[in-house]
């Protein structure tokens, strides 16, 4: 008998009934004759209410009582996914990432999965339960203090129970059918993917597709766990995440695409260190500054000095709610570096291209920005990757970019499918 | 430096301000020179709103689940309260009933406290926090499941922590001034006691008054801990509970009152099993198997059989909310005892005079009978200890029997005080 772990997100969890219908969902599977581990968000908004209630009590709490607050989200529904199941006459137990032996580094807010000691979840399965596990949390292995994931670390824990059981597959439900080709809102024509690789599904993720979490794509990768990303709302069959583009069945397949998909990001903030000594080091100094406060940097690009000052300017990009504390730490660091100004631009949006096609297909980049010109968008910041190609562009600039790019690369669906797209909780 | 524990219910911490009121409260007694211990319930009203929920999933929830689902109100609060002692330029850390090292027996929804092994705790004290500890929930010795310790169960978590920690007061926190004679919303007149015995605080729980919950008292009692009840929402002495009946100076005390209160007590049913055989070990076995069923009994009274059938009716009186579980329960045994018939009744109300003095003291019961016929009041069940003396009456005679009895005793005040009188959340 195989176990499936399956992921539910809050959209999935709203209320009583809709935790309902997840229960009936989990008796399928268990009535299919698999051993079921469940890894569940919060319910609805919950965790957004109780960190309006912090911002209520205190304007900065500490980091270890935010833990311990935000993780009384995911116990609450975590029993009462185990009580909807019992209801249908199945016995399910539910533990907490502590008891699931989610073990993490001490970062409170966005620990790290160390280990997974899953001993209490398998004594469960051995006794007939299904297995509820609060996402999104574990407990720190020096310290044993309760720890959180960060936003989206649900699906991180539904892909670390698959490793730590040899699950056959983690499906995560979610209120899309899928991964697109791009976001249906912007780009009514995107079509679902049957399958992606890991390196494209990384790429998507890291460029702003809010499917799936980053790291439980990474970590999917690293332990070759399967995932089926599919709807919670339907019983179609969703996206499967699986295989590499080094893989020849995949890269050989005639259906295998060029691109992927076209994946926008509006959370990312442009910060520019103007007039940075061209010397030897400055540029560690600033990122090794950057990586001690745990601020994540996205794009780097730095000019090429002019040859008379001297000088260069260090642009990079990260997300929006580590602006301030980049800000402030590079502040922080202007005597020691002795740099003349900071910028600092909300206003930008990325696009990215992505697909393990493109590195065997010369042209990609100039057809990419031959779209954007005739669109009318002006490029601010270029990255590649061997799979992926991004660019800044401004944030109102975003949705004719997208669109034009999908177009372009012949994505567009013969017919429009009707989806829901949104957030995939965490 | 001596450390004081203290108490606040869910009435005390029913939002962001109450919370903020309460840091504050708990900062005065460390500013004050106290390693403060503080236990906290969930947040007004919020274990009543989490019920409502595991109710719309599922009628009979599993206990263990129903556990897991409430202990999330205590943790939210404690949190919360732990960020706002800090806002105030304090440390603080907040820790669950399993982290305090309060350990239970393992029934689900009423486990009772075996130990606290407060290790994290000195820890935390040793290190200069402020120490917040859920209430009302612990961590089974054997199987090492979250447990709760039922309604009141705070106070409870309360007293097993100054016990543990050698404390050298427990203070209860609630929305009254105190202990009283009477419940002022029915007895206006009623007056605040300085003092009042364990055996006294002890026969008034359990006689109905909600300001400190039994299992506390009795805890309070055996580790001879001195509990200090008190209003949040004011700075005035309350009450204190200590000291016992046979203690020379305190009976002795030219203050001690004669009698110390009158209780009452809507929230009982009465059962009758009627018709039962008059013979060995029949009310043995029906209150085994109450026990059995986790059921707690008040009072039993057992009539004279009559000689032609040899049949008796034995009536007790136990919580309401255990009377649908009980009536089973004593259905189930119907053959095997041969009774004949069962009879519910919840339109009940209970009175109870209680007071160190009156052992010493004969024709209290006849002046406390007498009041109640004056009154109208008619007696259903009579029961005593060498403390107490309870009745039953008609739940909507409560009122007016209380009201004579306080009058009777000479209990009213000369002037009415202004307090609020409620429940002290759990």
């Amino acid at each position: 008998m195989g176990i499936v772990v399956q992921k539910y997100g809050g959209s999935s969890l709203s209320d009583a009934d809709a935790i309902k219908r997840v229960a009936r969902r989990i008796v399928d599977a268990k009535k299919a004759g698999n051993d079921v581990v469940v890894a569940v968000s919060a319910m609805g908004d919950s965790t957004d209410e109780l960190l309006d209630l912090a911002a209520q009590v205190s304007p900065l709490p500490p980091a270890r009582e935010l833990d311990m607050l935000l993780t009384a989200g995911e116990r609450i529904s975590m029993a009462l996914v185990a009580m909807a199941i019992s209801d249908l006459g199945f016995t399910a137990q539910s533990f907490t990432g502590s008891q699931a032996g989610v073990i993490t580094d001490d970062v409170h807010g966005k620990a790290k999965i160390l280990d997974v000691t899953p001993g209490r979840i398998r004594s469960a399965i051995d006794e007939g339960h299904v297995v509820i596990v609060a996402g999104f949390q574990g407990v720190s292995q020096q310290t044993k203090e309760i720890t959180t994931l960060g936003r989206g670390g649900t699906d991180t824990t539904a892909v670390a129970l698959a490793a730590a059981l040899d699950a056959d597959v983690c499906e995560i439900y979610t209120d899309v059918d899928g991964v697109f080709t791009a976001d249906p809102r912007i780009v009514p024509a995107a079509r679902k993917l049957a399958t992606v690789t890991y390196e494209e599904m990384l790429e998507l993720a890291a460029s702003g597709a809010k499917v799936l979490h980053l790291r439980s794509v990474e970590y999917a990768r690293r332990h070759n766990i399967p995932i089926h990303v599919r709807s919670s709302f339907s019983t179609l069959e969703g996206t499967i995440v699986t295989g590499s583009i080094n893989d020849p069945v995949s890269e050989g397949s005639m259906e295998a695409p060029i691109i992927a998909g076209v994946a926008h990001d509006r959370s990312e903030a442009k910060i520019t260190v103007v007039g940075v000594p061209d010397k030897v080091g400055e540029a560690a100094a600033i990122f090794t500054a950057l990586a001690d406060a745990q601020i994540n940097i996205d794009m780097i690009v730095q000019n090429v000095s002019a040859a008379a000052t001297n000088l260069t300017d260090i642009s990079f990009t990260l997300p929006t709610s580590d602006g301030q504390s980049a800000m402030a730490t590079l502040d922080g660091l202007k005597d020691r570096i002795g740099f003349e100004s900071l910028l600092y631009d909300e206003s930008i949006g990325k696009i990215s291209l992505i697909g393990a096609g493109m590195r065997s297909h010369p042209g990609i980049s100039a057809k990419f920005f031959t779209a954007l010109a005739e669109a009318g968008v002006n490029i601010g910041m270029i990255s590649t990757s061997e799979i992926r190609i991004s660019v800044i562009v401004d944030q109102d600039d975003v949705d004719r970019a997208v669109q034009a790019t999908h177009t372009a690369f012949d994505l567009d669906a013969d017919e429009v499918e009707a989806v829901v797209y949104g957030g995939s909780g965490r």
